[in-house]
């Protein structure tokens, strides 16, 4: 992913991805961020400004350019994220990624503390979230705000290679990568809580759901991102609009 | 069904079949579509266009006049569904059928992996829902994307002589027939989802419920089409408007 | 309740009655009713006409004046509920009522089928909803569709000299008296949904809590129809406002 | 707290306050009211008028000013909630406090009636609410109707030196001080609301979580004031003009 010269258009998409999560309900409240990787050292990152408002209110002015310690001109008055090396560290250790999100969906907390696991029952009612369980996702085991890069580099570590994680207690990090790494990062987030939520549901009823067959697995080709993952994203901008909630 | 020579509003009423279904609750962002026979090996269906903003938002123009291999003159740049087998194969095994439905409801999802019968326990509360528990629905057991005509026809096989059927780990697949087949479909999806929530919602309370008596099932009118479809119809349609989804 | 000679304002307020039961959630799309007495052998009831959209849309015009056969001069092109003897049984057998009320609440009708008990165990939360828990609700045990007298008479009989009734497998019916004899059957009809609301939640959940010792029960004192009723009311009435649903 | 000489932005801030709890699920319809302390033996609180329309539509004329006992100038035709010894008994007995704050959460009383335990199992997902855990939440056991001296002197002895309280088949009281006092309350109202919801949700899945190490729980800093209550503050603000609910 190459940074364009003028930033407007990558902050307006990295407010649109707060206000997506948010708006289908993977975000409470004030607690969530999403980081674009902006040169060696440097990302934008969505910041808490004077007048925050929460995740779904996010304005274009509330991301800002700053470097991995959360130092830049372009900061005051605004605050970076207390999790700030939630993105530092992952941005350094995960080269091959170009955005980081982070949020709490109420069903991965769940699903986390009560350790139910996301198995692969469903195959095409949801491909993106099938391919995740037959992948697996990795779990963050500890509840702790990640305020110290050393916490960060726990992170880091029990994510290992993969694009998704659930931190246990507390929510989940998605990374995207390329030309439609925002996009991607915010489909994964979709798919993660999508799983979480058939998972959360099915413990309810018993858990007694046969793991797919893997004949039937191999017929869930994955459609690619710009089926997964550009419609998706118009579909929730488009939810957006309905809300009330566009930025244009 | 006779079809006019205009397909102007057949096109809408198949948008609008599909803004219904995800209105209600039925679809989740862009996995559904609608189709309508429209001649010897031909069909109106539901398609994605370049500017795709899923079920909620579909417009006319989406929906395209194709042959049953997915070809027309009528497509680019639309492309056909994935799964466009599930309608070229239902229309070619069921000649009484007129329209076929298909779309990913959660409640069906979960009663289909999790093995809840769907059985009749209630009668008054929704006699549509009733009757389709007492004549039984089929199941379809593969989780896989319809995407080849031979899994098509081995859905229709499954499907039988119903006109709804639960694809398990995928969605659910209905029929229509006659002057009101698109409002039957849609009906008969709606049905389906309820019988398929109170089921579940049974489930997690122990599905402890006695199967209605025959004397009170005998007290379980057919109140007709023009009741049950037209009048679920407008009802929703009437829901789009409040939720300012109509497309007049 | 003398009812008076313009009965526009009485139109106007079964059509509130039956927008407020579909906002609350009482009632699937299209299927309910509200009657007023509106002399011997006659009522004003909220019918079905050729433009039907649901309860959650009725318009004043859809409310008409017939007697306890289903016939008037007021009727066409309008049709009679099917249920019909709901109200002309209840209307005939309990001459204390002014008002009868039947909807589908979704709480009552799995609280009814799975024989969850509506005890009470709480108080303040909810002092109507609580005071129906010490009295006792009627059950009236079969599903059928209520079309014919005999059906309306065996309801009627079930329902003893209560105010509420749940119809096992079906839905409620609940009678309001005196001067705001509508509100009241309102706000009786959501005081049994929050009832079964809870009692099915605990179920889920165990059903583990105590029943309320007497002197607490002595601490919930009947605050008075102007209280409960009128305010209840207002409140919703405020909420079809603000959902563009009002009728002014 | 120094009241200020013009009444009208307290009045504005507690108004404000009740439609946040209502949009937020923690009041049902009619139920629920919040003072703040205006000098000795007086106070401002959310009175009843003569068009009450519930909390979610509360206006600042609402907010009346008056003494312990709700006697006072300002009141007629509003009359003081039924409860008024909630606020009196809190306010006599806890000089600490400045705003007593009383609502119904479903979400508390299911988790107090069926005795669910509020445990510390989740970190960063939401700091206050962990930390509360942590603290341990009080219980007033009796569901009475708060509506005499004594019974707001029993509330005050079980709640102890705790801002917030579970009242047991009834709802929740908190406290807040300071120049932030009634943002304050509300975010502890919020934060005891989401701490039930997912000690509630835990409960259905088995309960199985394990409580935080105390090495996790040191890395739950308490980010202030600031940052947990005038961030909550506005973001339900927000909420509330994005619902057509603002005062202004």
């Amino acid at each position: 992913m190459t940074l364009p010269d003028d930033l407007a258009p990558l902050r307006r998409k990295i407010a649109l991805a707060c206000r997506i999560l948010a708006n289908a309900g993977l975000a409470e409240d004030v607690l969530g961020h999403v980081s674009v990787r902006a040169g060696p050292g440097t990302m934008l990152v969505r910041c808490r400004g004077p007048r925050e408002e929460g995740l779904l209110f996010t304005v274009d002015e509330d991301v800002r350019l700053v470097d991995f310690e959360g130092k830049g001109d372009d900061l005051d008055p605004w605050a970076v994220p207390n999790e700030l090396p939630i993105h530092a560290e992952l941005l350094r250790a995960r080269p091959d990624a170009d955005v980081v999100l982070h949020c709490h969906p109420p069903s991965v907390l769940l699903a986390g503390v009560e350790d139910i696991p996301l198995r692969p029952v469903f195959g095409a009612y949801h491909i993106p979230a099938a391919r995740m369980a037959v992948d697996g996702v990795p779990v963050y085991p500890r509840a702790v705000l990640i305020r110290r890069p050393e916490l960060g580099r726990e992170l880091a570590e029990a994510m290992g290679g993969s694009a998704v994680c659930v931190m246990r207690g507390h929510g989940i990090t998605t990374l995207g990568s390329g030309e439609h790494a925002v996009e991607q990062a915010v489909s994964r987030a979709l798919s993660l809580d999508t799983l979480a939520r058939v998972s959360v549901e099915r413990a309810r009823l018993g858990d007694r759901a046969a793991v797919l067959p893997a004949a039937d697995i191999a017929e869930l080709p994955d459609l690619g991102s710009s089926f997964n993952d550009l419609n998706v994203w118009r579909h929730h901008v488009a939810r957006l609009r309905l809300a009330g909630l566009t930025l244009d």
